[in-house]
């Protein structure tokens, strides 16, 4: 079997998205959408990838994190021109070349592996055209198909009108053997309206030749390119509609599908009721039989079977729920481990904590975690009652079957079976209420 | 009048829906599927209604409540053999006999009634076809009408191109005489590629015997059959739609009808207005002029006249609100009665609470109602005013106009017009904080 | 150039909407429906605007706030009757009159203005009418233009075959000068079934005199009338579908564009990033480099550069955030100025407060600004740390540095750089929780 490179052109400048960001960096279901390609990329194990960069190059090297090779296109002279720039990296290369965009995110792998197939096939093509077929495809360069071979590729605008009505269009992604790739390129001129070198002319040059050149087709979704915050947002659309399927066909029941946003590694079980308006942020995995209420904010979170979320619940990285852990409204838990049958039912906030099985947080509940300057730990035994209103002064450990009082803010370990309660003396004091009222509403009548 | 029976099948797996629940009990609008038909059946008064069941009985048994009776189909061959099961509990009933399906929950009643009032004209029909005519009847098996007479049902495999080109489709559902019903289903035999007994071979027995068969027909939404969980999700999407529509006609404003999700028995006034992405659960009644602002989720509440709840407000089961009291955002109210005017407007939990008229919950005040084990009352008198971030420790009583002092956690009562503080001396230690912020800072740098 | 008047007819029952506030002040994008209309009328400099109004004068009166004049048409006899109430609004008046409609809220300026220069082009219409041309016209009146000019206004119900053919149908609005409309108006008679006096007819009227009466042409969306509570439903959707365009172009991210709803003053700045279920209320301006997180509502509210909000963050009028502040989840602002770097992450409610610099609001912090009667302010100073549960007790002021302790009840100013801490001594009780468990446990089982 022969090695694969994949090249990923990314210097386009983006100026449409009117971003600091790089364009490929824009995320899709919390992914940036250059690390969605780069996944269906690494499924076929390439030997080599190389991501052509112009403007940003540190912003996708910190994206990249050592995952692939760059190299710099500066100044730009068009895709044939991007291409040549990822000839250093290549050297010593000899094998199968993936073009790819990183504007492009969500070619299949099967798509690529195709080509590469397609590529490798008795008739040796030169190029492999990955192409397809728009309902309408004005504004595509159209791919002229005669004996299953490609006869011609040509631009909209110099198109015959009988070339016109072809619907079959270009990609622009191609497989291509390196021992043909950068030969072919440099013979590519710029010796048109914007003086750029096109990696297309390469078909019409090794047709020239005499190779034979073919056609990959695909569905439009797969090879659709990003450009605008709009088309972001259509992708992304697109792409949760096709998760809520999934998380439907595998036994999950969405009251209002077009409401529950995933992210690209969100897990769900079956028989997981999802109420509207759900948002799951990176890093989610739901087991089984478990209740996520409508408007919950879930990121890197683990939940068991059994458990309830929600409504208003918020859950942060480093939350885990074990069996039939409950979450309530207006909770947020952050890198907090609850035990079976925990409760956090209303009003609190659970940082770097440990809570026992069968522990009851109160309403209102805070774990302190914080000083301004460092995170501490809380650790809550099993079948703890913490009372409402409580401030839990980290670090801090309550024990085993523990009581808190209501109300107390506590700042020293509670020991197993204690029963802790910071509380001052219940001042009382008789008629002062309707001094006070009578005492103000004259002050307001008189305002 | 002849008696009427309903004879309800929901013996089919539910294979496609992946859950551990019966498919018939899957909930749409918060109320489960069975239970929509069975309403629907309930208007019309019948003498029997037996639901004939496969496995899951169990599950049935207890969401009936002993509202039918249940026969059981155990193994199943087919729809004619389903409906045979409910012979016996049918036996000394003479009268009309409507077949449904659980798995079709939204036939009208008045849909029903003229299948009835069909089966008992001039003409006595020996049984009446419930058909209807989809856009594409691709796959459902065609009803052939000559003269106003069924000549022919015909599986979509066995029909002829021009019986193909027939629009009118066969939804499963008929009304029979009870005296014909179990005769022509006797005579119906397995004699096909699934060796099953199938209801629908009784119009073509019926119509050899010279008998009249006829069809009623009706909106396909109407006989809309649910096998998945994306079914089950089209299902509530067109009544969700359905349902706003007819809250918009009666007057209220929805900002953004698509993100307000309605249960099956919620009530509406007129000038109510409701922001975007609020849900209803069951048991909600709302009277006129009352304001639902955003990212609410109601259930089992109350609301009267020139009330204002949300954004951000959950109201559970059992909540009361008289006129002009007000639920501000992350509030939570369970079995909570507040009178006229009274006020929670932020980070409140008031759980078994009686508030008075005029009362002002401040911020973050908690009704401690549970000690793991009991829950307590808390009630709180007119005109009181409870300080932000206390505790009332049920079971609990705040007299009239009595003020408690913020961040008072109150275990005893509170007479009327009596101020209640519970808070420790102010501990002051000048330079503290600037000795403490040096020695962080130094301690975080050498870190 | 000549003067202009607008006649904005209000006078219509708006039955349809069920309601007691008048039609035209129903709100879209957080704005009465007449006051859009207002606004792209005031970019013209009117010399008048008279606004018609039948019941529910007092309520214009107020939402118009003497920035029109009004006059009553009492009885109703048809839009010719009702422009002619206006006329002693404009005695002494000679120019160009625009008429309008207040449920018609949404024709552009470019678009009266087109009406108003077509009026005084040199063929010196008599009338200038605006019409549209809706895919279905059916139930409209029809324009039927040859040679340029209206040669006759016809209703569809006695409208040819030929006539019901044109497309191009009347909105109602007209442009007609001063001088010509009055005479006109004086000219039309109530000889129909109605026994109405339309406005339409003046201009049948002028063409019998030979006067040129014209068209102008507009899109169907800005000529759309609201009249019922759907309709205004779907106005809203047009509206927000337009500015979710709008806002990412301008190069904001919206996860799900179909889930933010702007107000119609909302200002946004570029890379700024809005997950799904944020809504806008008035007054609302974003700066760039903002994120703004699930489930936000925001009102009145400035958010500077760099700053972070929500998700589950309701910020209220007079909210001002510096850059890089940052607001979280279950937290509510009002009247509170967040300094630079100022942080509020969880669970707390800020009113009527100025918060400095760099501080750090703990956990289930609240102001107590209100004693049932009056408001107090809270100031805390730069770099100040506010323990979590703390209740500040306004008037207050926090210095600079200082820090409050967990779970304090702050009632007294606190100096800079000092400790505050208000908290009672640590009651333990060993052993007390085991043996109240043990006591609960029994009483529950004897239960």
């Amino acid at each position: 079997m022969t090695e694969l490179a994949a090249i990923i052109l990314a210097a386009g400048k983006g100026t449409r998205m009117k971003s600091d960001l790089h364009k490929v960096l824009h995320p899709i279901a919390s992914r940036p959408m250059l690390m969605h390609l780069m996944a269906s990329v690494d499924a076929l194990s390439p030997a080599k990838k190389v991501v052509v960069v112009g403007s940003g190059k540190d912003q996708l090297e910190a994206a990249l994190a050592g995952s692939a090779e760059l190299a710099v296109q500066e100044p730009q002279h068009g895709t044939g021109h991007a291409v040549q720039q990822a000839q250093d990296a290549l050297v010593g290369f000899d094998g199968d070349v993936l073009i790819l965009y990183g504007d492009v995110p969500f070619v299949p792998t099967a798509t690529m592996q195709a080509m590469v197939e397609r590529l490798n096939a008795a008739d040796a093509p030169a190029v492999v055209v990955l192409a397809f077929a728009p309902e309408d495809p004005t504004g595509y360069g159209r791919v002229i198909v005669e004996d299953g071979r490609i006869v011609k590729m040509v631009e909209q605008k110099d198109a015959t009108d009988a070339e016109k009505a072809v619907k079959l269009s270009n990609s622009g992604l191609m497989a291509v053997k390196s021992r043909d790739l950068f030969g072919l390129l440099d013979r590519v001129t710029d010796d048109n309206a914007q003086k750029e070198y096109y990696l297309t002319d390469i078909v019409n040059i090794a047709n020239a030749d005499g190779r034979v050149c073919v056609a990959v087709t695909t569905d439009p979704f797969d090879v659709a390119g990003i450009n605008s915050r709009a088309q972001l947002a259509e992708m992304e659309a697109e792409w949760q509609k096709r998760r809520r399927v999934q998380a439907m066909d595998d036994g999950a029941t969405l009251i209002a599908p077009e409401t529950v946003w995933f992210a690209w590694d969100t897990q769900i079980g079956r028989d997981v009721l999802i109420e509207p308006n759900v948002f799951f942020g990176p890093g989610v995995r739901i087991a089984d039989n478990v209740k996520i209420r409508a408007n919950s904010h879930i990121e890197g979170a683990q939940i068991a079977s059994g458990c309830e979320v929600g409504p208003f619940a918020r859950l942060r990285p480093g939350t885990v729920l074990e069996e039939k852990a409950k979450i309530g409204n207006f909770v947020e838990t952050k890198k907090a481990h609850l035990g079976k049958g925990a409760k956090a039912n209303h009003l609190t906030y659970l940082g770097d904590a440990t809570i026992g099985a069968g522990a009851n947080i109160g309403a209102g509940t805070i774990t302190c975690n914080y000083d301004g300057y460092f995170k501490y730990q809380t650790v809550i035994g099993e079948g703890a009652f913490i009372g409402s209103n409580s401030a839990l002064i980290a670090p801090v450990k309550i024990g085993r079957d523990a009581i808190v009082a209501a109300g107390s803010a506590v700042s020293r370990d509670v020991a197993d079976g204690e029963l802790r309660m910071v509380r001052a003396e219940q001042l009382v004091k008789p008629g002062w209420a309707d001094r006070f009222h009578d005492a103000m509403r004259k002050k307001k009548e008189g305002k």
